[in-house]
């Protein structure tokens, strides 16, 4: 056999462990006992041990020296796995060992923390967490970038920290003007009322995932605290959670994880168990769940069709035209909560948490004043001050495990969807009058066909051009928000 | 590190890794998506190939050569890790991946066969799963042996096939003359009637496993088409099914399932991810299971207080008294099917395997003469003949798997299990009124601290003869049959 022949058997084993691993992951936040959890991180470990021998083999240096691709697709092979196994080797055994123990506590510490808003009880191993992941930084980079740059290429291969803050800096102004328009215009609209039970709000969120072209023969639906999509190809699960007072979560976090589910249902199953067969980065994954969320699903055609079937859903729901429901879907106002934040605020957000996780990382902020800076910048930001910590910097999990570099594809995932959108609508101009009859198809289609069946063939910047045929750039988002909200605000 | 230190770190691992399948076996069978079935079958292939390649890497031969224990759990340790190691090294790679391939397509090929009732279909297959099966056995036992003991010695070590028959020769004629007198006694007990909606059919099983000990922190109850359980440790889940024609299927294959599960939770926790972590061998699994469900949740006395749970979850259920309701979860029928066999004619049925089965390896017995043995047996031993395949030889999965030395497990089970209730109720002389008020616990504690606890500690047999105080005799068990059927059938 050839090198390459090797090298792709190989590999199809390691997709295929690391297929199982998610499936650990997936079980353990919806059905598993509560008092597996200790067994289930020994389960959990061993594969990890496993996966990390298989990624650091040195036969995968031996057959990415001798390989040769001949097709577009070998090569992208090639490109991954060789991509994976330099990262692998680049980091010490020791290192990692000391991340993944470190990082596994870490999370508890942070939850405990975050329930009882004391920062003084995180910190020592948010330091912790800091340092290492600077350490591992410093042993990625090399002496070829920033400690930054080598987290983010993680997440958004790429990608630069100084490339997104100059993109952010050219966002921030028209998002801080619509913010205040929006905000200034005095009455907000009238939230939904009535009652929401469980069964009829999962009932409804399978009916939504079926319209958004949600897999069932290859996917399922189930509760779980957050929500979240898990697996790829032909096993892509996703979590919902149901709060009776209120079916807008269940359903928009719905929709939001079936974009992420459909991007891995729709890859080319000739890339199943690859390393093209996920979704290319996570900017490029939240493009998808954000369109699907946003652009689609908060349209106006589109929630003309949900309404009536909210109603049916859930008779009354206090509110009595489509237009009171389009802007009841597309509330803004200025919480301390990034998940819980609107299209206008929801990038500020992320850009708080960039410029001071970046700070963190480059040694420019320490640890301990974090919670200072973070405050007096969400004031600046937000015009209000943090009243509690589970309310500011101990709000998101993703430090606690080390996640950084991890927030600014949110809003990359946000940007690129502005620029599909833009190239979507150019090329089905009666995609409105579709959406009105509550059927997104046309779209999810352009988006299968010009971006989620190519998985990683291509990086994430080429994915995106490739699929909308032209630059990446922040103004189709910015104006289609603007556009969006001067309409419901009347601004 | 010393080589034993060495050898159990990495044993845990292995055995972490086992419990990963075991999961994914569980999430098959319960929970996964319809198209997901060949990507599965692809990332359990990667894992059963990390498990091989550890059962048989040469570190564990050197760490088992250096390895000294000094206790008696270490020396089971040992003494286990060594009979894995040296199972797994006798087997050629090659002929292990073809049992593996060769089962996995023989399964589905037998479910086809079995529905479309067609014996033809399946023998190609069974064939060569027969003749797969020979040559693993002629690798095991070397010049040690018979072929047939060598396939036994996995599910039930210590044991030969030669003292399973005698064992069976004894067991026969009383078998035989209970059968008769019960059969001929003329009117059979009446049966439920009744509405058993599967809500109120799940809450008394759940209920129930309750009672008899069940640990739902470290388990759960879901509907799989086949009940099972999966798991060790921390994390053992079992499954049942639901008729809404009949309940007493759901009810008592959850008890059956409850036997096993709870002999997993009830291990030491100090064996916990290790080689003595499981239960020892089927056929002591198998008295767990068989001594839950019959010898004390088919009691009078149980099924007394089950009758007034039975009324107040189903209100009528179309008997009137206690009596009634023992007779009827104590039906004696002559049927087909041994997975609905009654405790009279159960091991009649594992017999008829038991012989045919010993001869197809033996090669005494051609596959293409099998169905016409089994239908001449089982006219001979049931007095009925077989009307179709599904109703003989086509009837259990096991074969199909490659499942040879299986079967004789099950009544090895109920032998132990009836020398297991002797000294239970020799220790426990005011049992029955426990029972009576539906309170198995006196019971269950007497089996945890008797047998459960110790997991693979000592060998099957000496588990038995540990746990009862005596040697293993096939006679506490027919006593037991002969006395309970006797008051039921006033024979």
């Amino acid at each position: 056999m050839s090198a390459l022949t090797d090298l792709l058997a190989f590999q199809r084993e390691t997709e295929a462990l690391a297929q199982v691993m998610g499936r650990l992951g997936w079980d353990q936040e919806t059905v598993m006992p509560k008092g597996a959890a200790e067994q289930r991180s020994d389960e959990m470990g061993a594969l990890e041990s496993v996966l990390h021998a298989r990624r650091t083999d040195p036969r995968v240096g031996e057959w990415l020296d001798n390989a040769e691709a001949t097709t577009e697709a070998e090569a992208a092979q090639l490109r991954l796995i060789r991509r994976g196994y330099e990262r692998a080797m680049k980091v010490p055994a020791d290192l990692a060992t000391a991340l993944a123990r470190t990082t596994s506590l870490a999370q508890g510490i942070w939850a405990r923390a975050r329930a009882a808003d004391d920062v003084a009880h995180f910190l020592p191993t948010l330091e912790e967490v800091v340092n290492l992941r600077r350490q591992e930084a410093a042993a990625l980079a090399g002496s070829d970038g920033t400690l930054y740059d080598a987290l983010l290429d993680d997440y958004e291969p790429g990608m630069s920290g100084d490339e997104i803050a100059a993109l952010f800096d050219r966002m921030r102004p028209r998002l801080v003007a619509l913010r205040e328009r929006v905000l200034g215009q005095g009455t907000p609209p009238k939230g939904l009322t009535g009652a929401f039970p469980e069964d009829r709000q999962l009932a409804l969120a399978h009916e939504v995932a079926g319209v958004f072209g949600y897999d069932f023969l290859h996917g399922r639906i189930d509760q779980a605290v957050h929500p979240f999509s898990s697996g790829s190809g032909k096993d892509v699960r996703i979590t919902t959670r149901v709060d009776e007072g209120e079916p807008l979560g269940c359903l928009y976090s719905t929709i939001h994880e079936v974009g992420h589910a459909t991007y891995e249902q729709n890859i080319d199953d000739a890339y199943g168990l690859t390393a093209l067969g996920q979704g290319v980065s996570m900017g490029v994954h939240e493009s998808q769940s954000r369109i699907y969320e946003n652009q689609l699903g908060r349209s106006a055609p589109f929630t003309g069709w949900l309404f009536n079937r909210m109603r049916a859903h859930f008779d009354d729901i206090g509110l009595h035209d489509q237009a009171a429901f389009h802007a009841a879907v597309n509330r803004v106002n200025a919480g301390f909560i990034r998940t819980e934040a609107d299209e206008v605020h929801y990038n500020l957000h992320i850009m708080l948490r960039f410029d001071l996780e970046r700070a963190l990382i480059s040694g420019d902020l320490a640890v301990a004043d974090l919670e200072a800076a973070w405050n007096d910048r969400f004031e600046a930001d937000f015009g209000v001050k943090v009243d509690r910590p589970s309310h500011g910097m101990l709000q998101d999990v993703h430090w606690s495990v080390g996640l950084f570099g991890y927030f600014p594809t949110y809003s990359l995932g946000n940007v690129y969807a502005g620029c599909l959108n833009e190239a979507m609508r150019r090329d089905i101009p009666d995609l409105d009058a579709h959406l009105a009859e509550g059927d997104p198809s046309a779209a999810t289609f352009w988006l299968r066909e010009r971006l989620q069946r190519h998985g990683g063939l291509r990086p994430p910047r080429e994915t995106i051009m490739e699929a909308t045929g032209g630059e990446i750039s922040e103004a189709p988002l910015l104006d289609y928000l603007d556009a969006k909200f001067a309409a419901i605000y009347g601004v």
